[in-house]
């Protein structure tokens, strides 16, 4: 058999889950059963997440269905008992789904996302589901970071190459774009996303040419007014006196070049003496983008040593996350069929029944403090997780992902400053109810501790 | 538009190709050009890399077309003459490839892969090219150092939940198979792939049970002969003592308990109670699997302790790679008409020319060195790079998956005992021939230092 394409393949999952729905269709196990997603501990450099990848996953659940292929790899591999595949041709989700909007930040064990559903069905998305999640929020709350280290700066993804395949590119793009940044070099997220894109030149473009300033000159008449020269591939300041020697001719022609990139060495003072050149020779106005194994921590030390840098490209650290490339982020079953469940393995416990999210906020917005509660406590303050998906179907189109760039920004300008600075901050205060308390303490003594 | 299925779309690049592309279609710069993939230096804690994900690549070199869609898409945004889609729609990988066989270790400097074709088509496969095996590469490179960690046991992928997206789930499966792992419990990677699959159950199985033993026996019933209970929900040795009952009531039914799962706590200790226990309840046949945080250390530590574990799922920390989540993996033009390149950026210069890599092996094919020389060069040893596609078809059918991991078996076999080791080794012996340091300084004059 030909790959199918995993991004929406239902066998893209572990094979649990189908040995488990096998024996819930012969038991006729299909009673209502609440999970939860959540993160048990934060990375040690994280003081926040934030919460991405919901409208990916909601597209997958309305798609959810396997193919005859897949329904013959089912009935062949000799694991599954003959009618089993003829009942996953007929499963759908037809679920519920609470969630926290994309763009909120979120803290250890308080549930970003609730699934109710018939057993089957919840249990069969456990593993796509937290595929998508995970990765995205990942991305989005390294992007953040990125973003809050470099204001008013222009941030670009440039991750792709390094990104962990071909979903996690297009992806990291989706994520860093509503976390903040302002683009990526991916094509496919400009065609498919409608996400701006950035590009400009490589070195092997520089070095096609036997000349330096013929590969500029080459790329300056092509895109004439939207040129940004790569001046680093022999000697960077000379590149910048190449460009401005060019310049200076095309400027005649009525071409005008739109900057600059430096993608190694010394960052900080390249920028300075590139700048100097520049401007020194006219192109007061030409942008000056910098990449090159860039993260939040080298933004930071740029920006604030005041390095005259416009737009900055960030790579693998972003979409491979390089400090933090996994979360402890699980989903867990809370209830079936109205009786409350945890698991108590030993560093693992969770917390037991659907549960919301509540948070506290100054007259400013600025975030207090957090309590999980049982969904039927109420609390004078705002709840976090909302209805987004009923029996399988979303309640409202979703939102454009411009919309929810813009509400992570708000989002983001309520941290309390040691949240948002990138030094490890004292964790945001989440309380845990005395219902939930009392719940796990009865879960408890039911299965006889 | 709707989003298009990343892992094929030539979108999916970074979009300086792109306009790379439309300057070399204005100048029409068609000459031959030669790029090489290769590590400038390898992770502190790897002491080789094994090549992996050619397969993958070459699958995709030999598909690569834009859709209409795609096109359209190229015509609508702006950034493009009005000729330049219609030129892109012809396009089509026609060049050559030279390449490591997957599975051969290799080393900081030494090209892994080598592409001769028209300049366009050499740049644009540039950002899905590194994508594809600088993935695959990591993960199997990763897998080995678990393979040879704990020799003699079973090891299993259970890594796609927190793999970045959908394509790093099923690429970590083929990349962890080739590397040795015994399969995976990802059902795709058996479907698309015939990687052999496992799954055993999840908590949230047990718990959807009013009662534990009760879980297992409906297991037991629904997979006679073929079940492996899941052990540490409440109380990880109470739940051994409930399967040693259960497989008791069950042996009288014809029906046998295959094994348990430990998923959380002290894997060593509770390994040996577990195991005390269903030898005293006379199952001395069942399987104990372990799972939870793994990683080639922690292996490592449970085999030479002698814990009595079969086999270990390796999750998170082999899909993310988690202690090296990126490599410096670079695809640079080496050569352009003839005329051979490089770049000299800081910290980022690169040897010039089209090259090959020679191994010397001692009586027993144990490495002993390695030398990059360029390709017309000769050495009495082995050349590493060889002709796999010309003008963009494949020499021959790629062996099976099964050849190649048995081929792989055998590469970790002739490494030297301090590489095939955990910890730090000396690095291999890499030699940089005379010809190429004469290339490069000739190259480097010519570019008037």
């Amino acid at each position: 058999m030909k790959p199918l394409d995993p991004a929406s393949s239902p066998l893209l999952t572990d094979l649990y889950q189908l040995t488990m729905l096998q024996a819930y269709a012969a038991r006729n196990m299909s009673g209502s059963a609440v999970f939860e997603l959540f993160v048990r501990k934060l990375p040690a450099t994280r003081n926040f997440l934030l919460a991405t990848g919901l409208g990916t996953l909601l597209d997958w659940l309305e798609g959810l269905r396997f193919s005859e292929a897949e329904l013959d790899w089912v009935r062949r591999c000799g694991l599954f008992d003959t009618g089993f595949a003829d009942w996953l041709g007929g499963l759908r989700f037809e679920g519920d789904v609470d969630a926290l909007e994309e763009g909120t930040p979120f803290f250890a064990d308080e549930p970003l996302l609730r699934v109710t559903a018939p057993l089957p069905q919840a249990q069969l998305i456990e593993s796509r589901l937290v595929n998508i999640v995970h990765y995205q929020t990942m991305v989005a709350s390294k992007a953040a970071r990125c973003v809050l280290a470099a204001p008013g700066k222009r941030l670009i993804d440039f991750g792709l190459r390094r990104a962990h395949g071909a979903d996690a590119g297009l992806a990291a793009a989706r994520a860093a774009w509503i976390a903040g940044f302002d683009g990526t070099a991916t094509a496919l997220a400009g065609a498919a996303m409608d996400i701006p894109v950035f590009g400009t030149m490589a070195h092997s473009f520089v070095q096609a040419h036997a000349d330096e300033s013929q590969a500029f000159e080459t790329f300056a008449e092509v895109f004439p007014g939207n040129a940004v020269m790569l001046i680093d591939t022999y000697d960077t300041e000379a590149g910048a006196r190449k460009v401005v020697a060019l310049a200076q001719r095309l400027r005649e022609r009525g071409i005008a070049v739109r900057g600059v990139r430096l993608d190694s060495g010394d960052l900080d003072a390249l920028s300075r003496s590139v700048r100097a050149i520049l401007d020194a020779g006219g192109l007061r106005e030409a942008i000056l983008f910098a990449s090159g194994n860039l993260d939040e921590h080298r933004l930071q030390a740029l920006v604030s040593a005041g390095a005259p840098i416009d737009a900055f490209g960030i790579g693998t650290a972003l979409t491979t996350v390089g400090d933090a490339p996994s979360l402890d982020m699980v989903y867990k079953l809370q209830q079936y069929e109205g009786r409350p469940s945890r698991k108590r393995s030993a560093g693992k416990a969770t917390w037991p029944g659907p549960k919301q999210v509540w948070r506290w906020t100054d007259a400013q917005g600025r975030l207090l403090r957090d309590e999980v509660t049982l969904v039927h406590e109420r609390r004078d303050a705002q709840p976090l997780l909302s209805a987004v998906m009923r029996a399988g179907r979303r309640l409202r189109a979703d939102p454009p992902l411009e919309a929810i760039r813009a509400r992570t920004r708000e989002q983001l300008q309520r941290l309390p400053a040691p949240l948002a600075g990138l030094a490890p901050a004292a964790a945001h205060p989440v309380l845990i109810s005395d219902e939930v308390r009392a719940l796990a303490d009865r879960v408890d003594r039911e299965h006889g501790g």
